[in-house]
Parts: C-alpha cells; sequence; structure tokens
C-alpha cells in the first residue's frame, strides 16, 4: 500500500485532534483513502510544550514551517494556524512546491480566497476548507458538488456559536446582553476579548466565502455589510417574542431578484418561531439555503470546536489524497458568474422598529406620514402605554429597500412627538 | 469547449424535471462542467404523449432503451424509470459499454447496491444516486466524503414524508391514522394504496443505502428490522405528547457499542420535543447523524418532488461529467468494513408501553413483576383510571433488548390483570 504524507501547521485546539485522530485511526483512513496518511511532521512555535496526549512521535514537531511544507516527501499540507500571515505565505510556498492544501482559515480565504485558488489551479494541486464554515457541517463541499446542478437564491446561517449561544440565553431566561456574555465567557463559549464573535466579523467573513460559492462569484470580506449584536436589548428579545419570532445573528447570502447582482450581509434579525432556524439552540450553527429546484434545505451541526473541526478537515484530507492517487484535483474556484456585490441601500426587507413616543393625540398621525413620505409600508402598529405618560409604538413595515428605511428613521428622529428611535431591526425569513 | 452527451431513461415527474432543467440552464451547466451537456436521447414506454412542457427536441425520444444506453456517442446515462428490472439491466448494459450512471433508483440500491459498485467498478465508470435517499437534501455525498475522515455511530432519519406528514396531522390536530391518511391522499402526499410508505418498505430501502454507506459495511434491504405505522392510533400519539414527545417513523442505523455489528430497523418511535427531529413538520424529510468526532449533525429538507429529486440528479450529473473529463472515477462503494448485522432482538432501546388492565390493588405489583423476571427496569409509570373502573397503565422503561421486551409483553398477556396490550412502541432520540 501507498503512504501519503501530510505536513501539519499548527498544534493547538484543532490541530492536536488532528494528529490524535490520524494517530488513533490510522487503519480505517487508510481503508478510505486506499493508501497510508502518516504524518510528516507537526508545525508548531514552541517545541517545549508537552504534547504526549496527541500520542504522535516527538521528533515529528519542528518550528521551522517553511521547511516543511518545502520537504520532497511531504503530499498535503494542512494549515490550522489562522489568522492572514504566515498562514498565506505557508500556504502559497507548499503551493509552489506541489503539495495539496486543506485549511481551516476563514480569515485567510474571505480577504484574499481567489488568490489561493489561482495558485492552487497554476500548480495544478488541491484546496478543500470545509471547516472554514460552520464547524463540523458538511456544508462547503454540500454547495460546491451536490447543488452545483441547481440554482442556490438564498442562504440564511446562523455560523456563529457564540452569539447564538448568547441570544439564546436572552430569549430563554430574558437575560441581557451583558449578563448573557458573561455566562458565556465564563463558560468558555466567548473569549475574554468577545469583540470578534459579537460584532459580527467572524460570521462576515464566512458569509463572504459562502456567497462567493454559493453565487460563483468574487466576494470578499470587505463587500459584506455588517452589524454586530451587542446591541441587541432585553427589550428586542421580548419584543421579538410577542410577535412569534426570535432574534439571531445571520449571515444572509441572496441574489438580486434580477439575479444580476449579490447581497451579502451579517446582523441581528428577527426570524419567526416556525422557521427551521429558530429552533438553533445553544452554540450549535445551521445553514438554511433556498434553492431553485431543490427547496428549502438546513444543514445543522457543530459550529466550532476542536474534535469536530478536527472532523471537516480530515474529511478534506482523505478527498486531497484520493485525488492525488488518482492525480488528479478537485474542482476548483468557480467564479464564471461574475456577479457583482449590490450596495446596502439597496437590499430589500422588513423591519421592526420601536419607538418612545409621547402619549398624545396626533403622533401616530405624525409617525405614519414619515413612513408614507419614504414610501414605506406599515404592515403593524402596536402601542404600548405606560403609567408614566411615555408610549412605545412598535411598528413593523412591509418590504422596503435599506435606503428607504434610514430615510425614514432620520425622518422620524427629527419629530418632536419621538423622543428616541429605540432599535430598528430587520425581519427576515417569511 | 467539449460536449458530453446525456442518455435519460424515463420521462416522467423526475425525469422531465431533468430534461427540463438540462434546457434551461445549460449555459450555466457548461460553466460548472467544462464542458457543455447534452442531451443524446430520452427512453419512454410511448412516444404518443405530448412532451413539449420539457422544452426538448422531439425527436430525441425513442421506445428502445437498450440502443440508447449502448450508443457510441453517449457518455453517460441517468435512470429515473425506477423499480428492479429494466432498470437493472440498463444499467448494467450501459456500464458495459464504460458509460458512467446516476440514479435515483433506492430499490435497486438497496436490493443490490454491491453488484452495480462492482460492476462500476469493473467498466471503471462512475455510480452516484444522491437521489435516491432523501430527495434533494444533500446526504449521501456528505456521508461519502465529507464525513469519511469521521466515524459514524448512529443515523436517525425521517426519510418518508408520506408518514411524516400524517403523523404530523395526527399530531398537530389530533387526527386519527385513517382520518389523516385520507387527507394525505387528497393532497397527493400518499399514494392511492398507500403500502410502501406507511408500511415502512420505503423507509427500509433507504435504510439499507445509508447504513451501508455510514459502516461502510454490506447492508441490504433483507437486513432491515422493518415495522410501519398504519398501528398508530391517535391515542400513542396523546401518550408521546403526556411525555413531552413525538411519534415520528424513524429510519434508524446504528453501531453496536462494542462498534462490530450494525443494526438497520424502521418503526414508529417517540422522541422527545426537543430532538431537532421533533420539528420536521409535513412532508419534510431530516437526517440527523452522529459521528465520533463531528457530534450531532443533521440535515434537512424536501424529500421527494419531481424538481427536488431532479436537483439531486443534476448535482451527481455534473460530479459525473467532470470526473469524464478528468479522465477519473469518483471514490466508488466501500464495504471495507464488513460489519455483520445484528439480529433485531439485541436492539437495545427504550419502551413505552399502554396496557388496559383492570382497576384493582395489585395490578401494578404483578405487572411489575413481569417486567422484573426479565430484567427490564421500568423509569416511570402512569395510571389513568377511567369511570367505567377499567384503567390504563403507560410505563416506560429504562433501555432493554427487543428479546426481553418481546419476553416481556408475552408475559404481560398471560396476566388475567391486563386485558390487552394495546400499543408497545419505542422511544429513541434521547
Amino acid at each position: 500500500m501507498n503512504t501519503l504524507r501530510v505536513a501539519l501547521l499548527g498544534c493547538g485546539v484543532v490541530g492536536s485532534e488532528i494528529a490524535r485522530q490520524m494517530v488513533e485511526h490510522a487503519d480505517d483512513l487508510a481503508a478510505r483513502v486506499g493508501a497510508r496518511l502518516e504524518l510528516a511532521g507537526i508545525a508548531v512555535r514552541r517545541l517545549d510544550r508537552d504534547r504526549s496526549d496527541t500520542g504522535v512521535d516527538p521528533t515529528l514537531f519542528t518550528t521551522d514551517a517553511v521547511e516543511l511544507v518545502s520537504r520532497d516527501d511531504v503530499d498535503a499540507v494542512v494549515e490550522v494556524i489562522g489568522g492572514i500571515d504566515p498562514a498565506r505565505s505557508l500556504i502559497l510556498t507548499a503551493m509552489e512546491q506541489g503539495k495539496s492544501v486543506v485549511t481551516a482559515n476563514k480569515a485567510l480565504l474571505a480577504d484574499d480566497g481567489f488568490a489561493l485558488h489561482a495558485a492552487a489551479e497554476k500548480h495544478d494541486v488541491d484546496l478543500y476548507y470545509e471547516a472554514a464554515v460552520a464547524g463540523a457541517i458538511p456544508l462547503l463541499r454540500p454547495l460546491r458538488e451536490s447543488l452545483v446542478g441547481d440554482h442556490v437564491n438564498r442562504v440564511l446561517g446562523i455560523v456563529n456559536g457564540t452569539t447564538n449561544y448568547i441570544l439564546d440565553q436572552m430569549d430563554t431566561h430574558g437575560a441581557g446582553f451583558a449578563e448573557a456574555l458573561e455566562e458565556a465567557q465564563a463558560l468558555g463559549y466567548a473569549e475574554a476579548d468577545p469583540t470578534t464573535d459579537v460584532e459580527g466579523y467572524d460570521a462576515a467573513a464566512k458569509a463572504a466565502i459562502l456567497a462567493g460559492i454559493a453565487f460563483h462569484s468574487p466576494v470578499t470580506l470587505a463587500d459584506v455589510h455588517r452589524e454586530g449584536m451587542s446591541g441587541v436589548t432585553a427589550s428586542d428579545v421580548a419584543s421579538a417574542k410577542a410577535m412569534g419570532s426570535v432574534v439571531k445573528l445571520l449571515a444572509i447570502c441572496e441574489l438580486a431578484p434580477e439575479g444580476d447582482a449579490v447581497g451579502v450581509r451579517v446582523h441581528p434579525a428577527m426570524i419567526p418561531r416556525e422557521h427551521p432556524l429558530a429552533g438553533v439552540r445553544g452554540a450549535y450553527n445551521a445553514v438554511f439555503v433556498e434553492a431553485e429546484y431543490a427547496g428549502q434545505l438546513m444543514f445543522y451541526g457543530p459550529g466550532a470546536g476542536g474534535a469536530p473541526t478536527a472532523s471537516a478537515v480530515l474529511g478534506d484530507v482523505v478527498t486531497v489524497a484520493r485525488n492525488r492517487l488518482g492525480g488528479v484535483t478537485g474542482p476548483g474556484g468557480s467564479w464564471y458568474a461574475e456577479r457583482p456585490v449590490r450596495p446596502t441601500g439597496e437590499t430589500v426587507t422588513r423591519y421592526h422598529i420601536s419607538l418612545d413616543v409621547a402619549d398624545r393625540p396626533g403622533v401616530l398621525a405624525a409617525v405614519a406620514a414619515v413612513f408614507a413620505e419614504q414610501g414605506v409600508s406599515i404592515e403593524t402598529v402596536r402601542q404600548r402605554t405606560e403609567d408614566s405618560g411615555d408610549a412605545e409604538l412598535v411598528v413593523v413595515t412591509h418590504q422596503a429597500t435599506d435606503d428607504a428605511l434610514s430615510a425614514t428613521v432620520r425622518g422620524l428622529t427629527d419629530l418632536a412627538t419621538v423622543r428616541d428611535v429605540m432599535s430598528v431591526m430587520r425581519v427576515e425569513g417569511e
């Protein structure tokens, strides 16, 4: 039986799991690949850490990643260092040396996936990255291969477990954002500095990757309209509940109605409780796909964690190894449709707006006039009067553009009877 | 640009959709394959039917399927006739002539998938069948390719839309089986003769295919323990509701705890409402996968219908076409693990048992003694006394084998105080 040699870059939570699984299940992997997979070396930053739990021969560790990816006896390189540099240059060096690459690096792929794909094509090697979006959930391969005969219209994803955990706590226990975040941090679901998650940067990188694949068009992180969820209040969540909805941080990739442009955005949104995404609890991820012929699909599972991410990486490693044995490469990047990214202002959706208003006659008429001026049609208005004489007005609109909505909000702010526009949230999934 | 020619066998609901999609999206498909896909011919039983809605050149229709699959200028054959014969012989003839095959034929694959895979391997052609299980849901490819580096422990599937629709109606509206079936028939979700669906034959074929792929072992329809759902009563559904559960017809494929055998069964079961499968409504399908590293995954979507099934078939056609251009074949059947199928009696699960008993002292003691004799441990007992002096006893057990449970039921039947064992249902997904 042949042997294929794999270089591993990084031996943190994910890397050590990959090494462990490769050692533990070597015979099964060999039967599935048709060749034995052997670890050629593992690049780490420091050699003095105890890594005996991985079961890996200690002589395999090295601090010279560049030398490792250039070795003649390495067939494939697995990159789980993360971040832009030196990951990018190591991947490019590996490809130049004819090695196929498997990576979980969403930041790098969202930043410049085309250059990586172009390099892979130039050097006739594979580039796979199932683990980069929604962890263990088989998602990119189904989109790239299973749905390749179909036409995706829309992708709605819960692709960040931290924020889903926080929002789920807020929904279930009525907790405020700060309290729920603290709990998530205590449980290890959120980082000490949670910015990347709660401000939507992580989800935005994944949205860019998803949109590119779903619409066969070049999309980067810079194209994604991003709003975080740190501003979501207990009152927003309660208001969503009152209308039979739940607040989720969504990555939304959609084709414009004419099919000639792509919209990509990340923001908190209200979705109806009957929507399959509404039932995604805790730190789980799920991606809902609307395709022209297949209809509504959903892919659900753990979006992070060492073992799940390693599972996705190893699936790619097996594929890369099989391709190498067959002397071929898999389907590469596909951007032939070259659809441009639509300006955010042209996004069409529904909105939920909470206003703090004076409780006196004529307020509703004045508010309604502002919506009418901008051509934004109102679906429902709910008014809640408090003993203090203040009132909360909750308006849910029909479909309108982001531009029209922004103009409406500016108009509302200018009204003397409107004390505050307390929140504006999109309503999706209907 | 190259052209690859596809022969289509069958032009019913699915076949006509495939033809229509190939014509409508010819340019997109060409961009994705890297070659134009052309319909070489369509085998039908009768030529005198109007098929102008497909947009297909009428001269392409033929009644000579054998000649069509043998033509020199055909690269791939798509079989959507269904049934065992002549589908089997046409597929084998196509392979002998060097054509790759895409099929949606679950009956044939569950009957003898190994022979088909062996023929594909012998003639160095592809065999793909994503549409055979759970329609449009990308499932077989994720199991065969994305999870290939992982180890599946269990698959729980709602893989028959008809029975899910019926059970959902019973759960939502308290309808009885007969009433819900009638409604399903009126809406076109159930056939006039619903046997294949309600007695679990359709789900059993899919279970056999899933088990074979998930456990890399040869499993056929004959290996599947099958119980239909026509015996599920409104009272069973209400009882499930009372314990926070819902009744679903499940296809269950699982590895024995020691990993040395495979269990495959189809039967109605109660699952907790918090389980992701519990929320699968109407005629939708979903498959829940438990893998060693990836954890809990779910794949959700439409399990049937012309357009969704055609989407899955076309995904396979694109893959087969790409492989052909690259001069390779994809990963074939994988049965290396050769795990035997475990006898049904060794299945371990929990049970929900309803007994019609006389309402007098000592009944519970006698009933409990029968369970104890067989080593079946009771988790909860609930008694409901009626004015008539009858009582219903609902027993939920801890885990026990099917053999022990059967012996228990025989013992209960023999008790003078037990008038009837009204229902026995497995409890899964906990």
